[in-house]
């Protein structure tokens, strides 16, 4: 064991930096695409971006698609599991307020510079074939997982008829308040809405509570 | 009078054939933006699609933006236009199947070639902010014009505390569903979310028949 010890000692440093690399590469990839677009975000500009030489970068990420798609999939995991860390102090599972907050986390996954990066991931996809397979797929399992969360939030039963649609109309409701939010600052008018909605939605989910 | 009706006579018909231009222009800069994205989509590219010479396209539109902007606006118009226009057609006020084929007809205005033209035009518009202006009046525009079609089809009584940001969600909620529906055909699932959210909808606003 004792000459393994010292390749791993010498190894662990060498994949911690590794991973360092990595996570600076696909957070700079998901600015560089919320500023540039996905015509402006080149490996070489997130290589730049994040300090780090185009070599690495390639190291990391053989192409394009493979960088940004990664990127997109690894700040929706970090924000969704920010999301869910959320439901350990949540006012009792039936209450409105619950029902609140949960709405308003769910909505801000679809209103920062993750929502505005993939938009332009998903703008750019509907016109390059091979771009468009990896967003599909990336958006479906990313969809998939937001469903998940808000279904375990919500404490949702998917056997009843309709509240499967309902947590998905929600989602989709919050994609619109991201799109509302692109060009202006929609964040007043947006809590006037997920307040409603939240309102009603607990009705529909809670009716005795509600 | 005998001397102005033959120069009235002869301005006429060009009158037509100069409107007829221009919406033969603003028809296929949608089908351009919604084909080619922003950077594909230029003053030639789009006269050449209408089988217009670029000199008459600039009579027409000055700049870029102008022909984009108008482009998005006429066809939204006709839309709405469209959607009101089932208002004539429509099972008595108050009822379930008459909110289900408003709902229906209000996600309609978000899930076609339009709607893919306009979010193109929106994603540009983040990164340039000569277009960021034009862009963000024209969706206030369009996006109320979409509102006030709401509540009129729907008999939505705005005075009542929470109807307005019930129709507001409604329209995220379509806005959304455009979104889901870029990348792949979305509309069996979508068929599923809109008979749900009616449901939900002709609850909230007409809790005595719904």
């Amino acid at each position: 064991m004792a000459t393994v010890t010292p390749a791993r000692g010498a190894r662990q440093p060498q994949q911690e930096r590794s991973r360092a690399t990595r996570r600076r590469l696909l957070e700079a990839a998901i600015s560089c695409l919320a500023d540039h677009g996905w015509s402006g975000s080149t490996v070489s500009v997130v290589a730049e971006r994040a300090g780090v030489s185009r070599g690495a970068a390639q190291h990391h990420f053989r192409t394009r698609e493979d960088l940004f798609t990664a990127a997109v999939e690894h700040v929706a995991e970090m924000r969704q599991r920010a999301v869910q860390a959320v439901a350990d102090n949540l006012p009792p599972p039936g209450s409105r307020a619950r029902t609140r907050i949960i709405v308003e986390e769910l909505v801000g996954l679809y209103t920062g510079p993750l929502f505005r990066a993939a938009l332009h991931l998903w703008v750019a996809a509907g016109d390059e074939a091979q771009l468009r397979e990896r967003v599909t797929a990336l958006e479906a399992r990313v969809g998939r997982e937001a469903h998940r969360t808000a279904v375990a939030l919500l404490a949702a039963d998917e056997t009843v008829p309709g509240v499967r649609e309902t947590v998905q109309g929600l989602l989709d409701m919050a994609r619109g308040l991201g799109l509302a939010n692109l060009l202006t600052d929609d964040s007043a008018r947006r809590e006037r809405v997920v307040s409603q909605w939240s309102r009603i939605l607990d009705g529909v989910l809670n009716p005795v509570t509600g």
